[in-house]
């Protein structure tokens, strides 16, 4: 049965739940797809994930294989295939407990850097699987900075052959998932040498372990790294080579290729790279960092409306936690967070599906926008959906730290995302160079990208509002973000003007902004971030109170922006002190007002239980009596531990003395 | 050997590093002590941590119950005493893996709240270790608020016992730490009921498990609660009372007791246990927030200084990442914060010993400065330090996320101290409340306690900064930030008397404020931080480059805290934007002089590689080579998973049809 004071929060909600969730998918066949996509996974026991919490790294590992090769065996009962419309919600049903994504990145480098013949070669085996991939590219003493890599692959014209090597500890390959323990295969990147000379980077398959018994091939030195945050399940590895030998044919030839004499011949345009990082950090937003920000967000809101501490009246039983202000202020403006996330996952799907469209017509103009907002959102949406969980975490107080909360794992996962697929302040200095770029271009009169031509409209004139109520209005805080973002980097852009004009050399006067720089790109995504929210509220046509409740959660996720970073919007007397009394008015009010919506507003994510994995979260509520269930399943619990026996027998039935 | 880029920034030190280790630790003297304990407990082999993170919570909690029954031995072997001057750098030395803890707190508590005759039973059975001792005070449905305790306590007047019952599973005891599975005693916290009345929370010592076989008595339900995201070592427990007899004499009565015939009788004042709570709050912050924060400073420090990507000029080598702006930017103001609440910590110590001695003379003046102070300092110290810690790690990049980095450890221990002993934001409502009533107090000219006072002298007029050099002066940002407060503090005053004036009931104003009120409870605590600070600062004598190291950093620790809250400063115009651009220039050119010392600072914190347990951070600096070498350990590189015969073979094996 369902915890009265849950029953209670669904009873009043202003809007339909079922219809937000439809809408939020993006209609009602996309919601009864992924309901029976998650059916399917959740209804089978060998997806369990009931015992997570309790496993060691090797019995995760253990049952991410055994659920990727389940999943192989599922997908063809079911019929569902890889490119068909259930895959995408295949991996939020395993939550991310799976092995071999790290081979579908082997199959993408191979298809996107091989020749035709390499591609017809590799791909049905890999498909097949008859071997297993992987991706070998970061180091143990270089990540981002790719012409650093030290690994070497020096041509050997007599035998055709090229002969890999890591020439020192820092050079061996570290971190590629799947590589550990699981791969036979895999993509090395390298310093191609053809006759002493260095060509640079290039792509090689490897076979790393024997396809008969696993065993390691010749000259291969390979591992687990070890434990880690978490993706316990996942067998990162490392990998040493010793003239190790690959006939010629392995180097991946698609934009550049070593003939049998040795010349090297480039060919065709590697912009399309850029275009494969551009879509890997899209494609992670969603389901790394948004996804798990609407779990916690659901775990946190449906507990809050279930715990009770303290007495907010004098004489009243003790109130909902949910009912204080600082509990509101902590959990609500995540909640905003992750529906404006969610609609700017959409707005970059399609810019994107917009850019790819272009490619493929050999049209590469819309890359540098892409990249820098690509670069840009993977930052700030990892970055806020990280504090968010945390602030999630605890607001749960003790029991979020529980692991059978939900939480750590959440956040201990989440946080990964700030660092891979490129480390967020990187990201955001390449974000920060494009926005220059374009700012300097629109001052001398050249044409800039649509997403930053507001760079170019600077408006004079200062924040029009005159009362709290003002501060509804999307125009005035939107144009607030804006004029922020204008002026954090044009007065970026001055300050390295001025830097470079008093002498300082370019790459110092850089890097003596770059903190600046990093403030302005977040202000520049911010801003979209508010915009694109304001304008998908004034296009909601759906009745049942949709409308309403999404401007509150939008004017929320806007003011709290303001609250918590009033400085920027006061610096320059944009919005005055007075003013931002207004904001902070209004943001307080909304707070009240969302608060009563909270419970059917997590509810519209609508995460099953198992999916959730949280005693805190479930959707009936009864949070107390599920943490004493799963508790009493710990293997702590399992039997008297060892250490009685020999140390505290021993110490309670003798005298200290006696030790 | 040490890494030459380790090396080299050691001989650039402008201070000696030996001086200022021995002043931070208050004299040569204690400086060696703590090292002959440190060298004591790591040099025996039994306290090793070489493996801890292969553990799992069964290995690790066996591991702490060794260490605690080993030092016992240790203690004896080499002549400390738990009150002599050694004892406070033990805890430091086994890095918190042991178990008892709660042992002490149990005789803290008959100690404290036990009679005499109480006293003299208990205690010696405890030191003996005759039995192990818990505190079962928190319930699964209650924190905070004592008063919502379910646990009942009936008095039966005619066996002269008292019947202990968990009436429902909200009220099971749940938390509390050695009781899951070592305990043998432990005092519950639980609602007394004598002839059908009600009489609030008394404690009460209870028999939970066997002397003999350690098997549950009668009527206790009890074990582990399960995994958390750290704290593994220690069995946090869950305990159900089903109609459990004590005798009257296990209720501890130094200020309440129940006679014979059922008579409830109450003596002396139990403003005590507040002064126990003020205790427990200052004695944390060291140990359990500073300590770990100097410890992740020293590790991504000398990381960065290690650690080598892109080009920073043209033509180069790649450069040390502590050469980077945004880097500096992450790290050293950590840095200052652990030197910023090192002298807080000291500031609490001599505030508390003097309130101390005041109490001994049954003076209890000095308590609701005391409570308000440690309350506050609590959350803030525990809060700075927690997302110090964070941004530490990430600022490692993928290695950080590596357990063997140590890094993940130190965050997921750290969190916690923001929710026990105190959540913190109800601390800092705690904290606020004094200020409120103090600033109240002295509107109406009545006397208030001295770290106060400065509400009641507010200074009209702006900040007289004239450029950046001006912001160096520590009256400048003094003022700054005790003007701040004080506008907090007001305006928020203001707002409430406002609302309760328009009509609003006080527990609604009060609620409706609380956002503003934790504002204010932030500022007043930074405040005290920064002034304690520039006044040790001042008062430095030691030479050898001492104090102008600390003047940067004290200089750093300021402007950081007005740059990332640059809001607050500009509100009401007391820092002017023009200004503001003044502070920022001030503060990057601090990041630029004190990076040259950045080694040598944590260097200070003297901290060895065992302590650090981190492949990144240790002495000399072979990062890499220590990653490989303790990777190679973990049980994910001892034998080939059995998801290979299970999974992969078959699949590899197999066309995928076959599946």
């Amino acid at each position: 049965s369902v915890n009265p004071d849950l029953a209670s929060e669904r009873r009043t909600a202003s809007f339909s739940v079922e219809k937000l969730t439809t809408w939020l998918d993006g209609g009602a066949e996309q919601t009864r797809l992924r309901r029976a996509v998650v059916e399917a996974i959740e209804g089978d026991p060998v997806f369990s994930r009931e015992n997570q919490y309790f496993q060691s790294q090797n019995e995760r590992y253990e049952a991410a294989v055994r659920n990727a090769v389940h999943l192989q065996k599922k997908m063809h009962e079911m019929g569902w295939s890889e490119n068909g419309p259930e895959f995408k919600y295949i991996y939020r049903a395993v939550a991310g407990e799976i092995a071999f994504l790290l081979h579908r990145v082997f199959m993408r480098s191979v298809s996107m850097l091989g020749s035709d013949e390499q591609v017809a070669k590799w791909i049905p085996l890999a498909s097949q699987y008859q071997l297993i991939g992987s991706y070998a590219q970061t180091e143990l003493g270089h990540g981002t900075y790719l012409q650093g890599l030290e690994t070497t692959a020096v041509f050997d014209v007599t035998t055709q052959e090229f002969i890999l090597n890591t020439p020192k500890i820092s050079a061996m390959k570290w971190w590629p998932g799947d590589m550990g323990r699981s791969a036979t295969h895999t993509v090395v990147f390298a310093q191609l040498y053809v006759h002493g000379k260095s060509y640079g980077i290039h792509p090689f398959i490897v076979q790393i372990r024997s396809l008969q018994d696993h065993s390691l091939c010749p000259g291969i030195i390979a591992g687990d790294i070890g434990p880690k945050m978490n993706f316990e399940h996942i067998d990162n590895g490392y990998l040493m080579l010793q003239n190790v030998r690959v006939p010629r044919e392995n180097m991946l030839s698609k934009f550049c290729e070593v003939q049998p004499d040795g010349t090297y011949v480039r060919r065709g345009s590697q912009k399309i790279n850029y275009f494969t990082m551009t879509s890997v950090r899209i494609s992670l937003i969603s389901g790394e960092a948004i996804l798990p920000l609407m779990k916690a967000c659901t775990i946190a809101i449906r507990y809050s409306a279930v715990r009770r501490q303290s007495k907010l009246k004098p004489g009243e039983q003790e109130a909902k936690i949910l009912d204080y202000q600082t509990q509101q202020e902590k959990l609500l403006p995540q909640l905003a967070t992750a529906y404006a996330f969610h609609f700017i996952d959409d707005y970059l799907q399609e810019l994107f599906d917009r850019g790819y469209r272009e490619i493929q017509r050999k049209n590469f103009d819309t890359l540098p926008e892409l990249h820098a907002l690509s670069s840009g959102f993977k930052a700030v949406v990892t970055q806020f959906c990280t504090s968010g969980v945390e602030i999630c975490l605890r607001a749960c107080g003790g029991h979020g730290y529980s692991l059978l909360s939900g939480l750590p794992s959440l956040y201990t996962k989440i946080i990964a995302s700030c660092i891979y697929e490129g480390e967020n302040t990187i990201l955001l200095l390449q974000t920060a160079r494009f926005l220059i770029k374009c700012f300097m271009a629109s001052s001398t009169g050249q044409p800039i990208p649509p997403s930053v031509t507001y760079l170019a409209a600077v408006k004079p004139g200062n924040c029009p509002a005159k009362n709290k109520l003002d501060f509804l209005h999307p125009d005035i805080y939107t144009e607030a973000y804006q004029h922020v973002a204008v002026r954090l980097v044009s007065s970026t852009a001055a300050k390295l003007q001025d830097l470079i004009q008093s002498g300082v050399k370019k790459h110092d006067a850089w890097n003596q902004c770059t903190v600046q720089l990093v403030q302005a790109a977040k202000a520049h995504c911010h801003y979209i971030t508010v915009k694109n929210f304001a304008e998908i509220v004034e296009k909601i046509e759906t009745k049942a109170g949709i409308q309403k409740i999404m401007k509150h959660l939008c004017d929320l996720f806007a003011l709290y922006g303001i609250f918590s970073n009033t400085g920027v919007f006061l610096h320059d007397g944009y919005i005055s002190g007075a003013q931002m009394d207004m904001v902070t008015a209004s943001y307080l009010d909304l707070l009240a007002i969302i608060r009563k919506d909270a419970v059917p507003l997590v509810d519209a994510f609508d995460f099953t239980d198992k999916s959730l994995n949280s005693a805190l979260g479930c959707y009936d509520g009864q949070v107390y009596q599920r943490l004493y269930e799963w508790a009493q399943k710990s293997p702590t619990n399992k039997q008297m531990s060892p250490a009685y026996g020999k140390y505290l027998k021993p110490l309670l039935h003798n005298r200290l003395s006696k030790l």
